[in-house]
């Protein structure tokens, strides 16, 4: 009886141990590797690695992803946008596949993390897969998308909405983005093939770094993404009247200079005067004609707005036309705000693979919260054909597109783990 | 004796008539041509002509005038400072120069007038001088000074106070003021050979625009100038930390664009809480990286402030460095003031020749009033080695250092009598 007691203790000990166990995890240490194996692609002689959108680095890094997918036994390809796509098959052939990638190039003066992280984890949950030759029902995608830092062009093909009018747009390669499509072996002719519409993809999952402070500050492992910011840009216009600033009294200018100086504060408080968590930026200013010794009669600013909501979006813009309106009137500079191209919609991400995400973490012991997104991703594009989900993890000191960009290896692994975890689920769940 | 009588009152009649007739004049329509002439040096399609200091139209702008003063017979040559330096002989060798002139560099999207108008009446005045064959006792020496727009530098050599560490400086043409010396034909190296000591000079006159609305408002011909205000320009420099503008929250935010506008505000404030004539002003701004979605992590702008007193100057200099702490501290933005090579005393025009420039004036039947210069001007520096005076002549509408710079043919050429009057009195009472 007593035997029985003790076997019977020693098997409520055992049994949870091995549940433990049969969750299969990432291993960092490779995790790593492949981060600072990436990185080699572009590496200069001052350490630091460039990789903008179809340089040499690029193509090549392409390349070196492709053989890596091929090694683990994916059927690969490169799209017609430049994409890089691996196919692990599923077992279940009426299934669409569950997509999951990150991308590989990088700003200029960038840092060895952003998209490297969803793109290397992404590798890593295909070998940790194979290696415990665990199959799944929906065959597995891994995408790394072209371009991303200069208009996210891989995944706006595959949802789309890539328009021909971007393609003359060159990048510091000096390509434009028809010619560096080309490079990366797509073709602008047949661009359209690309897309794919709704009930093609299963789901979309990235893994990225956070790119602001919030998780470090908190102390936190992992933050589920809510939604992808919206953003519009404007020009802004102040036009004074440029004079001898020598010879024109203080109170017979019209300083274009002053104007722009005033409403930069008028942006900087209207954004703060809104309850959440939109920003407004002026990033830009040019003033003419831009001597010491002479009024300025002329300034053009730069106007950016974000936020998860539109409609919070046109009401700190209208705010900001107000307060214009009222520096206008005062200094008898005239303001006008022409209205930018660049725009991007809010993304929400599927609340279903938000709660997913939300359950692999729990299973992990990890902490997290939930945040929207600041900075644009694929994710967003996506979002728009198939339910997407996020998972971000830490940067150090909140840097991001720069060489000081930094994630620890056990933050990289824990979002790996995740993405690990979130796939299988939705492979039984969907 | 009737026709004794006759012949007496003929001779009153006449005598005063060839008095008036002995007046010389200059030539309006020559004048204005010249000023047109000088106007094509430089001009774009859109009709407006640019000539920064050290550009290739600065530069075949004074070919052409040299080779307009060789042609009127004067001993040119390009002084190591690369001013333009015209000689015409006088009759008595014992005798120091009567200098005057102005300069032909401009202003980015500056006017026709500003400096045009002073060189090419000084070379109106050698014409109708050699027209109506009048020889001086003093040697004329048209100077035509290079770079005034960029810190009076061909004058501030003459006076023997043009500083080395100047040399690096870059006007918009991207050449520095040392590589712009040796474009002009001077030498840095040598530059130490153009200064002048106190007696080199017999005397300095300088016709130029008033730049101000003063002249016109008050419907007057010609403004005699008591002193030109001094100047001190410095670089401000704005550290705080470029970051994403869609992950950083506005509260974790250290823009440096923001801060320069609080500052560019307290600039403005600053100046207008003194009683006086002072004037500051921020005409120069440059934010990196200058993206709209990134946040400035530095910006640097100019500060120039002007006044007749050094001691205003140093106060309002001392209350807006006041206000430059407090917008740091709130801010965390790091802000440096550097000092520029570019200042100017407060300079005091010569008693005597401000008397001398009255009668001449009188004598021409011209209404006039004597007033400070806010501008600064190459007399300022010419008056630190020998007794100067200042003509000015209206402005339409206040306007300078812009293209709807204008001032009437009759103006100029009213301003130019008075330069030739005046230096024919100097050249007799000196």
């Amino acid at each position: 009886m007593n035997n029985c007691k003790n076997l019977l203790f020693t098997l409520l000990l055992i049994i949870p141990m091995v549940v433990v166990k049969a969750q299969i995890s990432v291993n960092q240490d490779r995790l790593v590797k492949r981060i600072m194996d990436l990185a080699q692609f572009g590496i200069q002689e001052n350490g630091q690695t460039e990789r903008v959108a179809f340089s040499d680095a690029d193509v090549a890094a392409q390349q070196w992803i492709i053989s890596q997918l091929k090694e683990m036994g994916l059927e690969t390809h490169i799209d017609f946008a430049g994409n890089v796509i691996g196919i692990r098959k599923g077992t279940d052939a009426s299934k669409k596949p569950i997509s999951f990638g990150s991308h590989i190039d990088r700003v200029p003066h960038g840092g060895n993390y952003d998209g490297c992280v969803g793109s290397m984890g992404s590798l890593e949950v295909i070998k940790v897969l194979n290696e415990n030759s665990i199959k799944t029902k929906h065959p597995l995608e891994v995408i790394i998308f072209s371009n991303e830092e200069g208009g996210v062009m891989g995944s706006r093909a595959i949802a789309g909405h890539l328009n021909e009018t971007a393609f003359p747009v060159k990048n510091s390669t000096g390509y434009t983005m028809g010619e560096g499509m080309m490079r990366l072996g797509g073709d602008t002719l047949r661009l359209a093939e690309v897309a794919r519409k709704t009930g093609d993809v299963a789901a979309f999952l990235e893994l990225h770094i956070e790119q602001g402070g919030i998780l470090e500050k908190e102390n936190l492992d992992i933050g589920i993404v809510e939604g992808i910011v919206g953003l519009k840009w404007w020009d802004v216009e102040f036009k004074g009247f440029a004079n001898h600033a020598g010879t024109t009294p203080m109170n017979a200018r019209k300083d274009a200079l002053l104007a722009a100086a005033k409403f930069i504060i008028a942006v900087n408080e209207v954004a703060n005067s809104f309850e959440g968590a939109q920003v407004a930026t002026v990033g830009k200013i040019l003033a003419e004609p831009g001597a010491p010794n002479v009024i300025p009669g002329k300034v053009i600013t730069s106007l950016e707005i974000r936020d998860l909501s539109s409609e919070v979006i046109k009401n700190v813009y209208d705010a900001i036309v107000k307060r214009a309106s009222e520096i206008s009137q005062e200094s008898g500079v005239k303001i006008s705000f022409f209205k930018s191209d660049t725009t991007a919609d809010p993304a929400i991400m599927d609340a279903t693979i938000q709660k997913q995400i939300k359950k692999s973490i729990k299973s992990l012991s990890l902490s997290y919260k939930s945040m929207p997104s600041g900075a644009g991703h694929d994710a967003q594009d996506m979002a728009l054909i198939t339910p997407s989900g996020m998972i971000f993890v830490p940067s150090k000191g909140g840097i991001s597109h720069s060489p000081q960009e930094f994630t620890s290896a056990s933050d990289m692994a824990n979002g790996a783990n995740v993405l690990l975890n979130t796939i299988l689920a939705l492979d039984k769940s969907l």
